[in-house]
């Protein structure tokens, strides 16, 4: 019988991150100071992250160990394990050979923790005693939450009410690892008194809850802010995720034709796919193709702008240059809540502009008619999220089956959906519809894209 | 670094279950037939179970094979994961070594599809076309739901109707894998009616399910039904994790002193625990010590009667000879609703008798409290089930650290608690209770124990 699972010996883990910046053919466009219009320092930096992870943001070195102490961590559950989907290859007749590399295994049932872990540590290291974020519907504050726990940090999540109030377990599972978590717009900070003085009721927004937390981080001594996705540093701790199915591939005798993976913020995919990058960049692998997968109701790579632009909604943050949909523009409520950001990683923004990333948008619906193939093939049922990538995938082998190719793919699974079942429930029902691309809206969060000052 | 995950290689993945009848120093009791008091008959049983499963019930051979279609899904999710809880010992500074066995990686996110895919395959072989089966929160349900699936085989599924209003999410994960739920009692069955014509508002228990669920299936041709735990078969297939577990234990150079579970109905623990008891019984390892651990509110093994009973509530299967609080008894609805049950696999509790194994029972509030601990330790949030072995594993582990030894401790970790987060809040909140020991129901329900004709 064909061995459907590549572990990976825990001896074998990789022990760094790899950094993408040095192997670029051009180098990454600098983030600017909103102020000034010029590139910022990492002192610009400081309020706000610890310096072990502000000279990750910008290292020139191609590998940056991973402290013995994160390694300590990942060992509770890394290597993850490679699969081959060999029933999901079967029920669609494609000659395809689909690989994918599960980050559910995690505590916190997706691959956040690898830079939660990471974040929490370096913050530790700097003595600080206390982190605060934002979280949607509890993905990565669950994880943050995990990591800060287990370096003895205390933790405040700024939650989305609305989702506090009709997620209430992400929040349980936030605070059975000790985090404090508060409904956004709250009293604690300006920025929330002064929504709540106009709307008592305001449900929250992603935005808001960063104002929050990063107003909180700025204005206390001993407190930092943590983001989770989006950075260089975020994606650089994912990258532990295709160093090891590259050496999985190995032991499996392949090398991926095609990788696939959803994209919100960008890190989980840009984790699994910057350690095979280098092989396109240097023409050893010339036909590699990388597909980034978005929602078409946010479809940052295949309908925004190159430009220039805040990473949160309110404007607090650097200038990035990226593709964007506007920092004000309001992505409909699709279930994959971690697709919903107007922005993008500006690493895997300039790959696509270089041409060595490709993206597809793919609508809700058939995102979890792929998740529901998957979990009645390979069993799992994922996260929303990543059925976007579990669509294109299934396209890409349906693809092979009429070319008769048989072409190696390999997908990026970040979770499972245990927390997502009311998605599902949805969609089973034939409740669920899809989104149209909300083209105006978007017109007009594009002309509020911020002015570069001597631009 | 040391090693903190040990995994096994596919290859080196057991083929074959192991059947402990044969090893036993004295016979198992048989299994009597309630009107006639005689042992029952392969017969008796193929209205509800295909032969395949039956021959295993009663099988004198030492080893099984396990067909290579249930080995091709097994190959999704196994083997899995053994792995040193370093933090787990650090924190309660003992020198006592755990490791733990987790069980929660799979798609259902617990052991049960050990068991639920080979009693699918096995009908499937039978050509049988549809099952069905009870479930209470909804862990078996959903494991059989996966199983059922990926056989093709029709799957209808009596919820107790509390549970499957309050706990939508294990309905939605079963309707996902594509089986029917329906609340119980139902308007489907004679004993659903007439529940429902004494009472509309019934919120249903355990043993009505079961006693639909059964119905149905002895009154179409087509269909059987499947049970979750107690029975010897079940006990079988979930032996591939004690033997996976043996293999590992070996790659850590390690064998455990003591092997603690937690038991419900006794399979995830049985399956663990009995590929290791043969060392005990051949005298070659006099010392292991078999703890299984029990909710004190439902206290099978170390307050009941050892006696013939029913298996269900209601009182229609054939009598089996175990540990038992009385089929009438109706446990406290502590939230590990998997150890709620009357009985005990036969298997253990005559092991028990036999003073092979151990057990001890444990209160709800410190097992929540063990949870916390192995979540805030560990990383992984586990099933409320799975607390109470973590709290008995805690306190040996403590007294290893008031004695000085250095004991190998080996947890059998059933599964993760992602579908729990309510019980943890309650934990969490302080609203969570200990029930006392409800001596005076015991009692009632021991004076209805039946009678064994002829005895």
């Amino acid at each position: 019988m064909e061995r459907a699972i590549y572990f990976l010996d825990q001896k074998d883990m990789p022990t760094r991150w790899y950094n993408v910046l040095p192997d670029l053919p051009e180098p990454l466009p600098a983030v600017l100071h909103p102020g000034t219009g010029q590139p910022v320092t990492p002192d610009d930096l400081a309020p706000l992250f610890p310096v072990g992870l502000i000279m990750q943001e910008f290292s020139p070195e191609n590998y940056i160990e991973i402290p013995d102490e994160v390694q300590e961590i990942y060992r509770t559950w890394r290597p993850t394990a490679l699969h081959r989907a060999y029933r999901l290859e079967k029920a669609l007749d494609t000659p395809a050979k689909i690989f994918y590399k599960y980050e559910g295994t995690s505590a916190a049932g997706s691959h956040k923790p690898n830079t939660a872990v990471a974040q929490a540590y370096y913050n530790k290291v700097e003595g600080i005693k206390r982190i605060t974020t934002e979280t949607g519907a509890g993905q990565w504050g669950s994880a943050l939450a995990m990591g800060c726990m287990l370096f003895g940090i205390e933790l405040k999540v700024y939650m989305v009410r609305v989702s506090y109030e009709q997620k209430p377990y992400r929040r349980i599972l936030m605070e059975t690892w000790g985090a404090r978590v508060i409904p956004s717009p709250s009293s604690d900070t300006n920025a929330g008194r002064n929504m709540l003085a106009k709307d008592p009721d305001c449900p929250g927004s992603l935005g808001l809850a960063i104002s929050e937390a990063v107003e909180d981080a700025a204005t206390r001594e001993d407190t930092h802010y943590s983001l989770g996705s989006v950075l260089n540093h975020v994606l650089l701790h994912q990258t532990i995720i295709g160093q090891e199915a590259r050496k999985q591939m190995e032991m499996a005798d392949c090398y991926p034709d095609i990788i696939v993976g959803c994209v919100g913020g960008g890190s989980n995919f840009a984790g699994m796919f910057l350690p095979f990058i280098k092989d396109k960049i240097t023409g050893k692998k010339p036909r590699l193709r990388i597909i980034n997968v978005e929602p078409e109701s946010c479809p940052t790579l295949t309908k925004g702008l190159y430009a220039y632009d805040f990473g949160d909604a309110a404007g607090m943050t650097p200038l990035l240059k990226m593709f964007t949909l506007g920092h004000e523009f309001m992505p409909p409520p699709v279930h994959a809540g971690g697709l919903r950001y107007h922005g993008m990683a500006p690493i895997i923004c300039h790959l696509h502009k270089l041409g060595l990333v490709e993206a597809v948008a793919v609508p809700q619906v058939a995102t979890f008619e792929a998740g529901v193939t998957f979990a009645r093939t390979e069993g799992i049922i994922s996260a929303p999220e990543t059925n976007h990538a579990i669509r294109a995938t299934i396209d890409e082998a349906l693809k092979c089956k009429e070319s008769g190719e048989s072409k190696v793919i390999l997908l990026a699974h970040s979770g499972h959906g245990h927390f997502d079942m009311a998605a599902y429930e949805s969609y089973l029902s034939g409740k669920l519809t899809d989104y149209e691309y909300p083209e105006e809206k978007v017109k007009a969060a594009l002309a509020s894209l911020p002015r570069v000052p001597g631009a």
